[in-house]
Order: C-alpha cells, then sequence, then structure tokens
C-alpha cells in the first residue's frame, strides 16, 4: 500500500463515517451519508478524490501535501492517484457483490409467500407504473434516447429493504401487516429490479433494443432466479452438509464466496450482470442453517467496501449541471424533478393496488415502498459505469435516489403520528401494534 | 465482475480449500496448504492462474472453456487474465495488511512482559543467528549479490506465532512455561522481522546498502514499533471512546481499518513499508477492549484476502529451478539446502540460549521457535514483488518456508511423545501441563 492508496482510502472511510454518524443522529439512513461524502470530496466538492476520466485535478494542496509527506514530486502524486483509482473500483466492487449477496441472503422467502398475493400486487404496481411512466416520459417528453430511458426507468424499479425495515423496526410496525406486505414486495422488487438490470445492461453493449434478444435475455434471468429459489430449497441442505464436514479455519466466509463465485460465473457465462449471480447465491443461502453465521461473516465485507462504492459514486457525480443559476441547465432540472415526481408517485401509489378485507393503512405500504436507498444506487454506478447515462441523466438518478431516500423514512414518521393522533386513546403498550391496523 | 475473474476466484478458493482441508486432516497447517494450491494451479503446475509477467501461457484447456462460456475469442480471455492480475494482487495486498493487522492485534504485549527476560534471549538469538548465518552464508560459499542476501537471510528471522500456538494448543501445553517462552518470543520476533524487512525493502529502493541511511532506517522503524507500544496505553482509551459513540452500523470494522490506514499512510511517509504500518495498527489495538470484536471483524477479510495472497505466491513460483535432473540446478539445490540447514539450526539452538533456575524442556522452545509460516511468506511475496531475488533464491526460500512450516508441527509431537514417554507415570489428567517442565 502506498502513502496515495492509504491517504485515498483515510480519506474515503473518515467522510463517509462522519457524514452516516451525522445522518444516523438526525435519523436518516446512513447510506445517505456516505453518497453525501462522495460529493463532498468529490467531482463536485473539494476535489480530494476524483475519477481519471473526469478530466477533473485533485485539489492541488493535496498532491503538494502528498509530495511533502512521500518525499515524491507533484506529477508522480498525480500519477500514483491516476493508477490507484482502479484499486479502488476493484474494492467498490467487491463491496458491491458483498451487498447484493447480503441482500438476497435476508430475503425472507417464506415470509414473502405468507403475504403473497397483496405483496405481489404491490410490487408489481411498484415496478410497472415508474418504470412505464420514467422511460415513456423521458422519449415523449424530454427526446431521451431509448436506451438511457430505459435504464432510467428501470432505476426506479427497486425499493430498498433496509431503509424501511429500519424505519418500520424503530416504529413497532415491522410484524404489523404493513411491515409484513412492504417487506415482501421489496424482495419482489429486488427480483424483478435485478432481473431488468440484467436485461438493460446486456442489451446495452449489443445492437440496441430488439425483441428477440430482449425475450431470450428476460427468459434467461427469469429461469435463473428461478433456479435460485429453487435451489434454495434443493441444493442448501448439500451446502450445510459440506460447510458442516470443513475443518480448516474461515470455512463459513469462503465457503458462502465460492458459492457467490460460482453463480456471477453462471450469470456471466449466460450473458447476464454478475450482479444478478451475486444476488442469486445470497437467496440460494437464504435458507440455509448457517445464514446467520454466513451475515456476519460477510457483513465486515459489507461495511469497508461498499462503503467505498457509495463514496466513490458520490465522487464521480457533477452537480454542477443541476446549478439552477446556469439556464443551460434548466432542461436537465426539469428532468430531475421529473424523475423524483415519477419516482414519489410510482411507488406511492402502490400502497392501493391490492384488495384487503381486513383494514391495511394504504399510506404506510406506499411510503415504505419509496425509498431506492442503496438498489438505486448500484443501479447508478453500473449505468454510470457502462457508460449508458448523460452527465445530466446520471445527476437526476442521484437526485432521485437521494430525494426518495430521505423523504420515506420523514414521511413515514409524520403519517405514523398523525395515525396515531386520529385514533380513540388506547392502551399505549398496545398503540404500536394496534394503530397499524387502520385505514 | 467478468467471467474470467470470478472464474479465477474460484479456481484459487476451490484449490485452497481442497489442499488446507487436506492438511488439516493431516494435522498440518492450512497455509501449507494454500501454498501448495498455489503451485498446483501455478507456473509449476497446470498453468490454471499465471502472473502475467511470468511469460507462462495460461493452460489452454482453460482459455477454450472460458472463451467458450464467455462467447469471447480466445485472445480476449488471455487479455481479461493478464488484465484481471493486477485486481488479484490488489485483493491479495488487503489480505496481507489484514493479516499483518491481525498479527499485533493478536500479540499480548503483558505476557511478553511476563517472560521477559527469557523471552527476548530467544527471540534475539533466533533473529541474529539466521540473519548472519543466512546472509554471510549466501554471500561467503555462494557468492549471491548483497541485497539478495541480506533479504534471504532476513527471511529466515520470523516465527509464525499461529502455526506454534495452534500445535501447542492441542497438546495442552499453550500456558506452560515453555508455551508462554515461545509466544513471547514470536511476538518480539515479529517485531523485530517486520523492522528488518521494513529497512532491507527500503534501502532495496535506494541506492544500496550505506550506513547511514541504514541507521537512519533502523532508528525510524524503531522508534515507529516504540511509539505503537506507547499509543497502545496511551492511546487505546480514547480509541474505546470514540468506539462507543458510533452509532451507525459498522463501525468496529471501519474505525479499525481508520486505524490501520493512519498507521500504513504514517510508515510510509516516514520511508517505511506499509506492511509495518499494519503490523503497529495491530500493536496499538491490542490494548483495546474491544479486541475480541475487532478480530471478529477482520477474521473473515483475513480468510478471504490473505488465502489469495498465499496462493498467489504460490503460483508465481518457478519450482523448475529445483529439479535435480538437470544439472544447471545443482547450485540452487545447494543453495535451498543450505538455507533450510541454516533455518532449521538457527532456530533449534534458540532453546539453549537463556538462563532459568526452573526445568525447562528446551527442545520444545526450539522447535517452537521453528516454523516461518506466514510471516515467512510475507517476506518472499514482498521481496518478490519488489524484485530483490532471483527465481532459484525465490524457490529456496519457499522450500525453507514449507520445510520449517511441515517438520516443526511433527517434531514437536514427537518429541512431546518421547519427553511423556520417559516420564515416570502421573495423572494423565494433569499429564499436559506437568510434563512441560521437564528438561
Amino acid at each position: 500500500m502506498t502513502l496515495v492508496v492509504a491517504g485515498r482510502f483515510l480519506l474515503i472511510f473518515v467522510a463517509a463515517r462522519l457524514l452516516a454518524e451525522l445522518l444516523v443522529r438526525l435519523q436518516l439512513p446512513t447510506i445517505l451519508g456516505e453518497l453525501l461524502a462522495g460529493v463532498l470530496i468529490g467531482v463536485s466538492g473539494l476535489h480530494l478524490v476524483v475519477p481519471p476520466e473526469s478530466g477533473v485535478a485533485v485539489a492541488p494542496w493535496l498532491v503538494q501535501l502528498f509530495s511533502g509527506l512521500g518525499a515524491v514530486s507533484p506529477e508522480q502524486v498525480l500519477q500514483l492517484s491516476a493508477e490507484s483509482y482502479p484499486f479502488l473500483q476493484a474494492v467498490a466492487s467487491i463491496g458491491l457483490y458483498a451487498l447484493l449477496f447480503l441482500t438476497g441472503l435476508e430475503s425472507e422467502l417464506d415470509e414473502l409467500i405468507a403475504v403473497g398475493v397483496q405483496a405481489s400486487s404491490v410490487a408489481l404496481a411498484g415496478v410497472v407504473l415508474p418504470f412505464a411512466l420514467g422511460s415513456l416520459g423521458l422519449i415523449g417528453f424530454f427526446h431521451v434516447e431509448l436506451i438511457p430511458a430505459v435504464f432510467a426507468g428501470a432505476s426506479m424499479t427497486a425499493t430498498s429493504i433496509g431503509i424501511t425495515a429500519n424505519v418500520f423496526g424503530e416504529l413497532g410496525i415491522l410484524r404489523s401487516r404493513e411491515g409484513q406486505i412492504v417487506l415482501g414486495a421489496a424482495v419482489l422488487d429486488d427480483i424483478l429490479g435485478i432481473v431488468i438490470l440484467a436485461v438493460v445492461v446486456a442489451l446495452a453493449s449489443g445492437d440496441g433494443l430488439q425483441w428477440a434478444p430482449i425475450l431470450q435475455l428476460l427468459l434467461a434471468a427469469a429461469a435463473f432466479v428461478v433456479a435460485a429459489i429453487g435451489l434454495s430449497r434443493t441444493a442448501t441442505p448439500c451446502f450445510d452438509a459440506l460447510v458442516d464436514q470443513l475443518r480448516a479455519p474461515g470455512e463459513m466466509v469462503v465457503a458462502s464466496f465460492v458459492v457467490l463465485c460460482l453463480c456471477c460465473f453462471a450469470a456471466t457465462a449466460i450473458g447476464l450482470e454478475a450482479a444478478l449471480g451475486a444476488f442469486a447465491a445470497g437467496l440460494i443461502l437464504s435458507n440455509s442453517r448457517h445464514t446467520e453465521a454466513i451475515q456476519e461473516t460477510v457483513k465486515p465485507l459489507v461495511s469497508l467496501f461498499a462503503t467505498i462504492f457509495f463514496v466513490l459514486i458520490g465522487t464521480a457525480m457533477d452537480l454542477s449541471v443541476l446549478n439552477p443559476v446556469d439556464p443551460a441547465n434548466r432542461s436537465g432540472l426539469v428532468v430531475a424533478a421529473f424523475l423524483l415526481v415519477v419516482a414519489i408517485a410510482g411507488k406511492l401509489v402502490t400502497g392501493w393496488s391490492f384488495l384487503s378485507d381486513q383494514p391495511t393503512n394504504r399510506l404506510v405500504v406506499g411510503l415504505g415502498m419509496m425509498p431506492r436507498g442503496e438498489v438505486g444506487l448500484i443501479f447508478l454506478g453500473l449505468g454510470s459505469a457502462a457508460g449508458l447515462l448523460t452527465p445530466s441523466l446520471e445527476a437526476g438518478i442521484l437526485l432521485m435516489v437521494i430525494g426518495t431516500t430521505f423523504l420515506a423514512p420523514l414521511l413515514l414518521r409524520l403519517s405514523y403520528s398523525w395515525a396515531s393522533a386520529g385514533l380513540p386513546s388506547i392502551d399505549p403498550a398496545l398503540q404500536p401494534a394496534s394503530t397499524t391496523d387502520v385505514d
């Protein structure tokens, strides 16, 4: 590890941690903090960590500092900075796959089945509406090209289960009917979203949109997910038996990573994104007896490396394209506002997308589906890396992710306290569980 | 993650795990298995994972397989293989620093002080003898150049605390007098060895051996270690208090990595190896209230990434230089045999290097100091990366590490059963603790 690499890791971790701690104290998702940390130290901020392809120069004082401390010339510092960026990206990609693996691992397929009909209806509405409204709107109103428009639409389909689960847990309604529907629908949304992502990225590297390859990829992706769910029932006992036989240390994390690599290998071999493989690997092992032990060993990897992934997304964002003072940015701002409105409305109405014979707080369901969080960022990161997006569309998607992730917890808490206020007074001890059954 | 990268991770993890599991069942150190796995799939074996700079071609059947599965041309597979090698190395280097951090973290400085005099004497003898005999012998008998000779001598100074601690634990003599002396001496050896490593690598990148820079670097390294030990007493309470204040998830692993990066940054800023910084970071936090929690979060990183580090060392080794059939290799074989003999004898005699008024099994102490294990491999890996070694010297050091790591557990068990057999019969329940007090 050279001085420059160690220095950049330091900058990334310290900035991310400071802002994450700030946002936790404001009861907001930490992922927003990591993203804002990236914006702060990146292209749109202090220019401390910038991607070489952005063409933005590293802040001169930092170059001087590294040059002075490391006894190398400023030119060498700049060269080392550019050369070490792929290293940061490699580490970040490990974080991305570990995070997707963990997301799959935490998908409770059994709970999904228990609220199957309502959750499916919410999930489908939550994928179709933002995707269709977003893509068609971008093409129809703003004359965005087909692939970027489809990709932007796809980036609005995901739901961040982590953020909603956090707020629901804090309000004590995670085990309520609404909580179960939202969690089930979020799992389904993850599956549908990653299928769409795998298909869109694969198409983008081909010859544009044609029906035969789309259908082929959709079928392959669907078959892949169905196979993963099937394997979670059939192959997981074999995995458990094998792990029990292993005696060399580190058996849990290595065995999990072998499954992860195997699924990424299989996904890429049939022409899909490795991201889908990582998620499927988690789905397969979600049924293991060792799920908790696997989570414990994978979480440190996610904490370290997914942080770098989110910070790097922030560093690459050029928010100057959204500066309202520059008249050239007006259209980009309108696009960003459009994306945000579609992203909010397209998920909010899902609360009214299902039939229920029991009283259900439909607003809580809709709001619970709203945050895009880490899944939205994964879309943004992969789309940027594949060069599918224009800078203004990138910034628009970033604002959409930040906006929904920021608003969802706030609005959930507000709507919950309104619902509680409108109720006849009840035993306070029972309140969290009972208020959620009000429509 | 592309198909090629996922495929290579798979090859590395599966090969390492298979051989590690085999060696565990033979009661031998798993690290030998990871190393042999690398030899098996690397330049000296099946040519599945080979460093681009070796000039060895990847096995054609593997290229065909990747090419067929990934729908890319064989030329693209070869290019992707070469391009993804730095990615593997980057991941391996994370494993290296995490391992050094963990080694520092597990150094129990208090226990070291309790057996201070004897342990220091054993440690000093175990550093000076192999270093002096090895370096001078290579220069005097075999006309090896100064820097490679000094480096090879330095690579023999380390003691692998992990392997000895394992065997001692299995024999039930970890808490015996011999066990405490060896563990204390191994910690000191780690410190001395890494100081020597930092100095040698820094010198090698300069203008050869001159007294002024050697002295300056030695002083800097010593000051660095003393500062780390001082900080472990003074700064660790601040670290603990800070960690207790953190509320965003992943606080333990991120806070540890910030300390790790800070120490690597400081080490490189004063011209030393980052490896010394990683080890010092562990030393500093070894006094934390949270040491166990830190270990738990760092171990998965080590299990995954240090495995890659060890396997990559094995893949790069060209053992054909030791093929005894080729007469051109005779001198290399003699050098390898010389290194092995010096490495064994230089540590074995340390058992008789101290005064003791209590009966002590000096053979057990000497054998306990013998395995070079992961620390020897870290030397080898860094020396190869810095281009300091000739292929035959690399192979010789590898054989020395393998030989001592392989022989130490076997000889320890043998000598222990001899010592037990020669004893008057005693209460079997007390045997492990009491037999070790026999000289």
